[in-house]
């Protein structure tokens, strides 16, 4: 459960990095972190914390709220993507 | 500016679990927290992950994202009586 969550709110950051057609160093200076974190962050690899998301929120225009919704929103994409899987499976 | 965020998610997160008439001991059981560490939360004193956010919202009802968001009213109404309270001192 928490993987996936940290899962999703990774690839929810790199959608909106890669819509702004940033690279991670970019985003990492805009939101005054580490490239290798961000890299992490992205990947699953770092939880965040809600200091951190709101730093990446700022820097990717929008706000903390939204980018926690577009995490939600890639978990159930997932979750949806995973039954069909299994659907097809059986 | 992040110590007023941290503080704000506190005050959102007790006044949520007020609304449900839940003691902190409470609101930790059903998040499957340490209630401690809700107390620190709540206090401003220990900064969430992303996991936490999520149990928390979990517990209380509402997705993260409308977590973050009364966090966010919060900052926004702590600010403005922030500036009253200047322009009253002026």
């Amino acid at each position: 459960m928490s993987q996936t969550l940290v899962e999703s709110f990774g690839i929810a950051v790199r959608r909106l990095r890669e819509a702004n057609g940033w690279s991670q160093e970019q985003l990492a200076e805009r939101a005054e972190l580490n490239r290798s974190y961000v890299g992490e962050i992205e990947r699953g690899q770092a939880i965040s914390s809600i200091v951190t998301v709101d730093k990446l929120a700022r820097a990717l225009g929008v706000t903390s709220a939204t980018l926690l919704q577009k995490s939600d929103q890639v978990s159930q994409q997932r979750t949806v993507r995973g039954i069909v899987l299994a659907a097809i499976a059986c």
